[in-house]
């Protein structure tokens, strides 16, 4: 018998209107025996429709998300909505609050945490309440990604190529409306312990997105997450007005190749920005000791032809850290 | 009677041709009874002429500087050069490897720790060895920064307007040999403790730069920073060869008014990018309170029209925290 | 096949006499390769007759148990028992001695471990041996509580209503030998993980308290719990001796309402004490922002009239605390 | 010379009317290169008149002062001032934040750190702006203490004696007015780096106070001081109105023999409460060893006969702790 | 069904010849979104033959088989091999470079860690790539204990004492050939976790030790390493050459009366040497209490008269430490 | 005006026969607002005669010298003594506690800390008391040194060659009279902060040790520490009895080539144990790269003959830790 998930919320999900609540999972701990973990709500509800759910910061320090649904949350009102949005800016909230991808309670990383567990850490917890609470009331899921604090993408949105033709049709549509800069047919996932296999094996239209990085928001950037949502809220006829036209390109990432890794820590250079063109065989960045001048650097060969689409992003790298992502334009 | 500064370089500064090592500085600690701090520099002499001393990590996050440092302390040979360069690619070696502003040891911020002690902290002896043997052997002083992981700069070289008239027209032409996209003039600075004064009251012709920030580097800003390290040596007389050319514009930050400093800690959503104009009175960003939906957000109007040539990193702010700076375009 | 628990009792249960000794678990870690948890524990046997399983510390900064129980470990001699009776002054002993709720090791909270696992954690192993080892050997368990370093509690003693009519007319009978200045009948719980559960699903008579809190005991709040204890083992018939009379009043806590939480973080300012008599509507608590002086502060209203049980210690609050608690007086 | 404080008020101490603003202290660090720490000040001033100069959290974890603070800033109006009115309500404002006694920034105790240093630490920084900038304009000065999550005592207000008779005697004058139910003439102090005598050195009337303790404040003792200050207040002219009459008893703590210190750690056993009469020889408390049952405690003795005014909070005490003051009732 | 385990080698284990590569184990985290854990590894192969897997570092403070098998993994060649080779010299290799017992990422214990999870912890995920990919291809298994940072041990070679004939003796033949100064037959285990257990119950024939302690290694006992693994490859029929002879010397550890733990924390003072003879009764150590002078020590008497063979290091001891192990010799 | 030392001795240092007592130095901080130091003392004196002044612990993880004295403070009677002995077992008793060199308090190298401050650190606070309390009472002073966790050196006692005759041979005789295995005349010191220079410059007869290392004592290197207070006590003419003889070699450490350092960290393999004699131009140590295998590891060369006197303890190094010290055989 599976045990009932501890999250108690303030709102109502099924009442008509706007309510701003929290999500109170209770969290006991050395300096709050009878502490919780408050986690902000928006409900916007009028009348009968689909449910979008609409989730940023599943990693902490991803920050397009969360801007773009804090607006939304403050402007959307019940009269241009048919259905229902279920908005949650920081999905890992403790994560969120700290500025890290990970909860600084348990060290969860939101998207690795899928099912969850009803008596298991904050971050499971917190997983469970999407994947037996909210994920089941939603028809179109958003949940918003960037590259964090280590990371830098090219900003795109995408989605999973999946084996429904329906949902997967649906899915593009949805990507496309969202209209970045770039957007991504991604072919195949490390489907463990994530959102977005939940979302997609209870068969709900799931869109995802990458919109830059390095720990914080330009005002470029942000643009782009708050038109996304609203026209995706439009095509997937919610909300009320027009999409809103962007250009999009298309991108891939077709195999393991297009990724190149670190086997020395050192002050990297990188020798190309996000959007560069590579040709196979040049130096992507070069990796120099830190411990003495005058010695040779490392040099990271590209494998593969295409666009730097993502980058690592502190200036000393790790043995291990992905460097750089190479990506293919295709066809949309 | 003033102790001697504890640092054992095993270079001789004296010697013809290039030397790689350290500046050995004794550092007995829990985890080494007899240890050392081993900063890397690098010695290029060849005959008479003069010397410039080039640093970078003055502020351990900043890299543009680290890295032209590293390309120049492999690559420049004695017979390119005429007189002395001394590199220290990383001045506040443990606040490099660390990736952090200031010293993990200490908590020293090199820049605000001159004239530095020989019987104080790591970082004030490292301080004092620039000011009673570094510096005094210096004609031209190239001190690297950046924006580090909370800052990030439209990328600027600068110097001091100074009294001595002939130390002030040596330094704006070693700026302009430069040839970063920006240059500023800095009429006034907060001068205690830092090694720009240190070096400006011995005389030496001391030029500075901000190229970028957010805690790593680009292809483009380390461009810039090796292109102009080069160009430097060249107009200061040092290095054979042509200045390479390159086109800048003037800045100036006249008064206090072209900062903007958060009351509120949040979300910072900025509405302008770097470069960008604004107006007098335009929000250039909103702070939205991270604890509830629902909330309206702090808006930051600009004090002063210009364009945005700093702003704060990280996805969150702090009370306190210096969210944009907006600076005067001017002739040169 | 279950493995065994790990933990190595240094006293024998089955011997007559005193015996002070300990639960060695072994614990292998980086400042003990072959260390080990010593948990003390006082055995006191005389012939046949029931045997008390005394607790305190389950949460580690909870004192009046400790203190009681080190009183009694010290004082009791075999001719005044008839029976057994074990004394565990400190269950969750590295929380004790760390001063914090839960374990510093694994960050265990005591009272959500059971039934505890022989391969877990040290928290968990902990349990394990109380649930497999322990409990079976008790008739009467009586486990100390407080409110800790961040609640606050009026003194009461409690059991749970239970469904087996025996079971709870022997456990309400020993609250009222408890003779705590309150006594309360706690009607529902939280079972999962709990102790609590754990004895009462194997049938034994448990008996629990609240006796204070804000991290301390003070001698008014210690004599209650070390004339508890007697009182309790008197009328288990296991103590020599008679019951100590001590008037007792009644208080239940029937729903939610009586839990009042915090949805904001600031300085509190509590409107009444511990004991008041508080009306439904009623501003409890007000909560101010510590980020500037002049704004208003948030009122937290009583959701039902009644008695303040409980409060938040720490002088700021975080959202997602509880802050108060009202309980409504009954008949015992 | 001497350099300026580093300090930038938002408000102008001698505008009239009613200001909420900062003090900012600029301070640079890992996470903020050009951050500062933001004290919340307000300022009240109507006309000509004298000036109290108010603060609280002067050691971060004692809560009476910033409620009746936060209280007084929010509610005084000009009209019912006759003067000025500068309110601090946690002058170590990090350490406020923080809820502990020291900076969490430079382990700073403010009371040891006057007379403060311009370029010091961010705690000898505030500690010069009260020398240099905000203790010259007053002429009364209140220092709200309590005894912080380590202490606690009875609720007293307090001067010290002075050789000077005018400040002497109008200090006392405003510690009756003040009316807490304990007052105290403290005969000597310690006067290394503290507030107090850097007031008084300077000539001011300064009255300062011990509300409690144990991290927290009760309704009754947050009552005290929001009496007090206001009682304060008119006493010194400046508050229109009447002062509050409360009873207060007169304490003394004449030498050495007052304190009782541990030689030893352990759990303690409180054997008294506050305010309870001790005769010389009397144990005031136990310690018993925390590592095994059965062993006997260390018992402290009482030194002299009166009543117990302070004492030790936490459950756990450590070798050196002052564990009890017994004070002396005497004639006010 | 099971995962399949993350770790992507960077070798081909299948392939003739030297490889030099790593073990990448994917590891999301905070300070790189995208980074992995590179564990060196290399295989040595030349046609069919006898496969050996040969580790140090399981604990990561322990430095004889890093040692040996960097020195092997360095000059090994094909020609000198029959089989295979895979050396892994620092199996926890987190740990290793922490210089800690266990993993600095999850406090993992390598060797408590079998048969590990494919989904679990970092630790866990190494243990189980030993487990389903690295046993399954050895035939020997040689893994390298010492003491580390707080134990010190006689050098001895050991294996299991085990049900199948077979297996026992070929892992004794091993031992001998190995050539440590001591030898142990260890009669029982305490399986859970261990590799030792994962590798016997799948067949492998397995070699251990404990080579030394102290959180080093002595020129001596890296010696004994370096020629041991070289010995033992040799008389496993993998490497050419002749096993270079040594004299050893049999131990046994028959029961708990061999170890000897501290009840009481404090200064220690040890009374004999490793490989002292020590009689029953006799005291091995004395334990100091560190919060006064002129108090007595603790005795810690020698359970079982035998040699010294293992002794705590830290010149602090804490209560339930195991102090001192006894050992008696024993015909080989 | 130099302001008192804060530290209340509980001996009376001029009362006749034994006393155990404490050093009490306040210090207020966040864990006890009210808290002390406790430094054990401990004094026995017997009519006129000279004062010997010991310590141990001046480095908090050397522990020869705390046994010594331990043993001496617990058995010394006064009808043994003529004059004065004054014992502090751990002189940086808070590095003392926890194990490491520094202080866990302020970091403080209290061999760094002289001639201290009233009013520093605590680590600065207790090097004032010696430097102008303890001191000026002593004719003969006896600090204990060893290597600590990091150093580990051949047993030896050692004065410094002073200018003042009487002074220096004064002090080599109690060198011979310690009786440790080596014996060492210190040409030259780096004599700032040291406890060492501050009691020469006072005149006094000033001895010091090096008596193993590795964090730990053996129960051979604690035997010589126990012998060797006694032997220098005789010989001081303070306690009675005979020197018991021990034969001693003499070594010097002439210049900065007995030294070698590391500049790369790694995994250190020592080719020669402490004792061994080494040829200038050998091979002390290898240090392995840990970043993968295969790679040449780097060989640290002897610059002189001599014998291995001194090692870097932990199997990992870092780049300025100093390896190794080769001393020389002199006649003594």
């Amino acid at each position: 018998m599976t045990r009932p998930n501890p999250i108690v919320p303030t709102v109502d999900f099924d009442a008509e209107g706007v309510q701003h609540g929290f999500l109170r999972l209770p969290y006991s701990r050395d300096d709050s025996a009878w502490g919780s973990v408050m986690i902000p709500v928006t409900v916007v509800k009028n009348g009968e429709g689909p449910t979008a759910l609409l989730t940023g910061a599943n990693h902490g320090d991803e920050y397009e998300g969360p801007i773009a649904l804090m607006n939304l949350a403050r402007s959307l009102s019940p009269d241009q909505v048919t259905g229902r949005v279920i908005i949650v800016p920081a999905m890992n909230y403790p994560a969120f609050l700290a500025g890290t991808r990970t909860s600084p309670i348990d060290r969860g990383n939101m998207n690795r945490s899928f099912p969850g567990r009803p008596d298991g850490t904050v971050t499971e917890k917190i997983a469970d309440f999407f994947q037996r609470v909210l994920l089941p009331m939603a028809d179109v899921v958003l949940d918003f990604h960037s590259g964090g604090r280590t990371l830098d993408f090219l900003p795109f949105c995408a989605a999973h190529v999946l084996p429904d033709k329906r949902q997967d049709a649906e899915a593009f549509r949805l990507v496309r409306a969202f209209g970045a800069p770039w957007s991504v047919r991604m072919l195949e996932i490390d489907a463990v312990g994530m959102y977005d296999s939940a979302a997609e094996e209870m068969g709900k239209v799931f869109v995802t997105t990458e919109l830059g990085g390095a720990g914080t928001a330009s005002a470029t950037s942000a643009g782009i997450a708050r038109r996304g949502v609203r026209n995706l809220l439009v095509a997937a006829g919610i909300l009320r007005g027009e999409v809103e036209a962007g250009e999009t390109r298309w991108l891939d990432m077709p195999d393991g190749d297009c990724f190149t890794f670190a086997e020395d820590g050192g002050l990297i250079e990188f020798l190309f920005d996000l959007g560069d063109r590579i040709e196979r065989g040049q130096a992507v960045a070069r990796i120099w000791p830190t411990g003495r001048t005058g010695a040779d650097p490392v040099e990271l060969a590209a494998r593969r032809s295409g666009l730097l689409a993502a980058r690592h992003v502190p200036g000393l790298v790790k043995p291990g850290d992905c460097v750089a992502v190479i990506a293919v334009e295709v066809d949309g």
